[in-house]
């Protein structure tokens, strides 16, 4: 079994086949994922795909992540003996690519993930960087599925942030129970990147929820990126107890509007720059700043890939991609974004995202 | 500024520089942590350090995570531009390793962790993979006490668990229960493998939380091993609300005993396969069966490092090293484990862990 987005990816690149250890690709051509919330694991390489153009995929990794058969080669993690993930990842390595075209095929090897020690020496090799974006763009109904799951953790998430935000509460606070409200819903231990700022802090547009206090009258932006079963969501709101002031109820309504015009566009065909130009030109025209930030992007194998909505981007987009559209607006004192996930379909898009965009925090 | 661990460790390779990208190394060696809660960037590569055996340590990163200067070169990272993570992290390795002693000098590359993407042409390269596993392992006074400040994360966790685990409460609710308390604790979030396994579930030795709810009469096995501002902390303990049976009672003194037998072997010069093989043999003439997991190990830079506490390990305990002591007994239907880490002095040991092993939930 071939995937037709790797053989289109391995045309564009003169490659027979490709090797890469990114989370999202080992995901798509394998569908096996793993813990990422501690970093590198010390008995253990990251998770390996050698994949043929011409036949199946086969993973490498840690004999505690899978068992072996046609499609997997391990090698010993966890032991109370001596580590040799290197050594060990290597070998596993030779005998996937010898089963898979063998080390004198054009291998293409994604430069960013694969570790220098787990490579076999390779005849003609081809490091490959910022030519793999395309291949994770489009998504299976399956896949798209199982994003919006993902999605349905952020709506969980988000629910709870209106329902548990409180004067006096802490934004590590908050963050906590919002955590715990989306891995109630996913029944598990899921990575999170997050946003979540109050007050004065929304004027950044993002960060890492801190010991600030909410207090009466503060903005709460709250940006939820989870993976949930290795494909990942997002979602982000504003909201605010108490009575914004026309300022900033005149800039969620700019947003909004900006959220709704490019919604309206999502369609094959739409080029992703036109899209965020009209955006930023809507905000413009209303008078209010620029946002410094993409104006959305796609994900699912990871929380920001193809198709960046993004300046002068000459993307199309296509049937099966994912997209998350963000606009924002920051003043001096504070900020606001929204934002909605869509997946295009033959004729426009269909929004994936249940969350409430409300300013008002429990109304909508 | 050269650090002698790494003098030491290029002289054993007989390199004259290391290049890696492991955290813990890169911490070592620059300071520098960053957020890895989500796997890798998609708008860069992990930090790398280029540390040459006779001159300052370079950090190369992207722009986001630290400012240029003479010992940090960076690339282009968040963009609304094209992404080029390769090509600039690949730029901005040659422009280090030209600072740090030329791709001629014999560079050792940590094969585990440097992307292929990210390496330069050298001229005589060396892939280390194990022979790198000392170089962490003997901490500074300044690495312990941040590894001490991560330990009272552990304790603040380890008491919301018993002041918090009751009947009905499901394992991953007690979890982010805990895992507020650390936070709150750190005053940020944090990363941390944990084991927090109930009942039935403890006989496993691990595992994540799940859906499980805890019940009367329950062990609550809970390993908590958070990383707090770039350093890891951990801890074990198993209680139980109610009253533990006979054969569990006598297993936690046991273990208890066990640990207490390791600590007192803790001091320079202790061969740490020797330990392994004493605490297992205490167990075994109890009538206890082995535990199927390390006695212990080092920690701070990784979660697990030098020196493995492990059949066979030759490894010589030295000042400065940390050691974590785990002993557990598992059965049929139940485990418990419990867990202490001190530091090697110059005439035994410290434990600087302080969390209760009390088998009784709200006991000690």
């Amino acid at each position: 079994m071939t995937d037709p987005r790797l053989v289109q990816t391995l045309e564009q690149l003169g490659a027979e086949g490709l090797i890469s250890a990114d989370p999202g690709i080992v995901k798509m051509l394998t569908g096996h994922h793993y813990d990422i919330e501690t970093g590198p694991s010390v008995f253990a390489l990251p998770a390996i795909v050698i994949a043929p153009g011409d036949a199946s995929a086969v993973l490498v990794c840690s004999a505690d992540e899978a068992d072996p058969s046609d499609t997997v080669v391990t090698y010993e993690g966890f032991t109370v003996g001596p580590i040799e993930r290197v050594a060990g990842a290597r070998r596993a390595m030779a005998d996937a690519i010898e089963r898979s075209g063998g080390s004198t095929a054009r291998w293409a090897v994604d430069g960013a993930s694969v570790p220098v020690g787990a490579l076999p020496a390779l005849g003609d090799q081809l490091v490959a960087g910022a030519a793999l974006a395309r291949l994770t763009a489009v998504k299976t109904a399956a896949e798209t599925a199982a994003i919006e799951a993902s999605i349905a953790v952020c709506d969980a998430g988000q629910a709870a942030a209106r329902e548990r935000s409180r004067d006096g509460v802490s934004e590590l606070e908050l963050w906590s129970e919002v955590r715990a409200a989306m891995e109630a819903r996913a029944g598990a231990r899921i990575p999170a990147l997050i946003d979540l700022v109050s007050g004065v802090r929304s004027a950044d547009a993002g960060g890492a929820p801190g010991t600030r206090t909410i207090g009466s009258g503060d903005l709460v932006l709250i940006d939820l990126v989870p993976r949930v079963a290795g494909l990942w969501g997002d979602c982000c709101s504003t909201f605010l107890a108490g009575e914004p002031t026309a300022e900033q109820r005149a800039a969620h309504v700019a947003a909004c509007a900006a959220l709704d015009l490019g919604l309206g566009m999502l369609a094959p065909g739409a080029r992703s720059g036109d899209i965020d130009a009209a955006l930023r030109a809507a905000l413009a025209a209303d008078g209010w700043a620029d946002y410094p930030h993409h104006t959305g992007h796609g994900l699912g194998f990871a929380w920001h890939e193809e198709p960046r909505i993004v300046p002068d981007s000459a993307t199309l987009l296509e049937p099966g991609m994912i997209v998350a559209l963000e606009p924002g607006v920051y003043a001096e004192q504070w900020g606001l974004r929204v934002e909605q996930v869509s997946v295009i379909t033959e004729t426009g898009h269909r929004v994936l995202s249940g969350h409430s965009l409300a300013l008002e925090q429990l109304a909508g």
